[in-house]
């Protein structure tokens, strides 16, 4: 008689534009517990901006990096809640992603992708038609969570709504992405493009940041940088400063580099 | 030879005042964890405005319905603190609520009791004045998760203390009980009230928000709705828009149905 | 044949700077599961001001007096990352610390210890210059965690660079350390200093707080009151109101005893 081999709680994150001070978050949590008792769920954030749906696949992307295959990602920034716009389950780098199919699933597609798309077309007997990432989204997740099989909860599609962004392939397609909590910027730009270049120097909203440094800390305290930050994109900073606040930074704004 | 059958980890749910910037709720975290090592701790949401009970309370109603039998949930909003208001457990659907005897229970209880209530008589040998979340209730809960029975620790009463607030029975007591991060104002009415009325129209602070529709995808986008929001409750909204700013909502706005 | 004991899952807090908009604590989270599955990671706080290091080590000292002997605590507030600073390991009341060499160790140190410090050695093949607290401090914790010895990658030091604040000796050093979420003030001094005194008086900035009380609701509602708080020390409240906005407090305002 041989045992099963003792396996990690399967981990499910969320990524949410619901903000904290409601119960929502909390009822999605309760849905997964209840059909995937033992799901380590995992908080990427839920202070996404309402209905900000590059926002929240940014966010995504990053979580899709930081976990391992076998991680269950559930995104539900979802304005169109209610309508006719389908339900997304994706497989990407080994991990299953389910969101609405309205964006949300482009920044991983183009980091990561492409990966399998199938629509999420299983409902729930009862099913409220405001909140469908407590009543679909959660349950399916936590019932995949505990082994359920994808194919029959969905149908294989190729043409999941990909938002216009990419990564840059050009300079001449550098942006802002994303600005985080220290006023630092993200741009679509990777190390790959980087190293087409000869001596790239980085300048934003006519500020010249300079060359590529390695660190913040390649900077005196107050000085603008540029380098490749955690998410393996290129960065503008103020060291101990914040960049966003001086200079002004919003995501779409232009990133001139030669 | 028989083996028990694995058990889930015991649900602790948390609701309180206490904000996320301090160590307040990571303190009862570890209480909770040194008496039940196993349990599973969920926030609902520690953003709770200050000493608002009637707004714990919305939220508290909602951890209940948010969570099955055998769930646990703590409270805190506790102006008084050190004073001699009672501390409560009280059974509801099958889950226990601790938190203090100062009108919290009032929403779960009205929505979803009468439950059975106790005073929770049990003190630790040191217990600071000022913070019966960390000294008094979550020791309790705890122990309770670990199978601890309540009766030791307890007294049955009959009376305690509510609030005001209570589901509408007639149009005239229809009032807005919370507003959301969206700006979604929810009602004191439920679908029983409105299958009263014939073709209900609901206005608010002399603005027509018209007939109770289904989705907010009913309406288009910068338009307000009436509909069932996910709390089974009459809610007001703006489609992608904020009711309560575009109209100034506020908690105890009467709602006129006809 | 004997079995092992079950054992509780371990525990790894997390208080940094980064806030919770963005997914820096969910790529610590990530990085946490993959070298130990089994950690129950604690959220003490992600609100620290940006870079405040002193606000950092007053919040650690609360998180690991909240929890017990084995608990694995990271902090992350690290404002000269990529630079030559050290990072520590430090064992005090049986539990274990990991952060920047930079002060944050602090508050636990002057309160708890001293303790066993050694410098971090270890570090990953592959390392982000821009977020040790991903790429070295959470492997680290969760090796550690796993039962992974802490010898191989760390060496002894005896001079953990300590911040200036202390606990007060004398009435003369009383100052605020910190302003919590209800605008409580907590002040650096022990009931030890407060005994040695008769009857001792207690004004800030020129208000008179009066004597020391047991708890909020020993006086009226708008009412200063000092007393010693859920921290065992010196706080000076204004009961459901904001001694820190009534009265203008900041971290570092000397406080009077007489």
């Amino acid at each position: 008689m041989t045992e099963p081999l003792p396996e990690s709680r399967p981990i499910i994150t969320l990524t949410t534009d619901f903000g904290i001070q409601d119960y929502y978050v909390a009822a999605m949590k309760g849905v997964l517990l209840r059909h995937c008792p033992e799901a380590n769920i995992i908080d990427i954030t839920h202070l996404i901006p309402r209905h900000d749906i590059l926002a929240g696949s940014i966010a995504l992307e990053r979580a899709i990096d930081s976990f391992d295959a076998g991680t269950i990602h559930v995104a539900v920034i979802d304005p169109g809640v209610g309508s006719a716009r389908r339900l997304l389950i994706v497989r990407l780098k080994g991990q299953l992603i389910l969101c609405p199919d309205n964006g949300l699933i482009t920044w991983p597609w183009r980091r990561h992708g492409p990966g399998d798309a199938s629509e999420l077309t299983w409902r729930p007997a009862e099913c409220s038609p405001t909140f469908h990432g407590r009543d679909v989204l959660a349950p399916a997740a936590a019932n995949l969570a505990a082994g359920y099989p994808i194919s029959p909860m969905a149908s294989p599609i190729t043409d999941p709504v990909l938002l216009a962004i990419a990564p840059a392939k050009t300079p001449g397609h550098a942006v802002i992405i994303h600005i985080d909590h220290f006023g630092n910027a993200t741009t679509n730009v990777g190390p790959e493009l980087l190293a087409e270049l000869r001596n790239p120097d980085v300048s934003i909203n006519g500020q010249n940041v300079g060359a590529v440094r390695r660190s913040y800390s390649d900077v005196p305290v107050g000085v603008p940088v540029a380098l490749i930050g955690s998410s393996g994109l290129l960065e503008i900073a103020i060291r101990e400063g914040s960049a966003a606040q001086s200079f002004s930074l919003r995501v779409g704004d232009k990133v001139h580099i030669q």
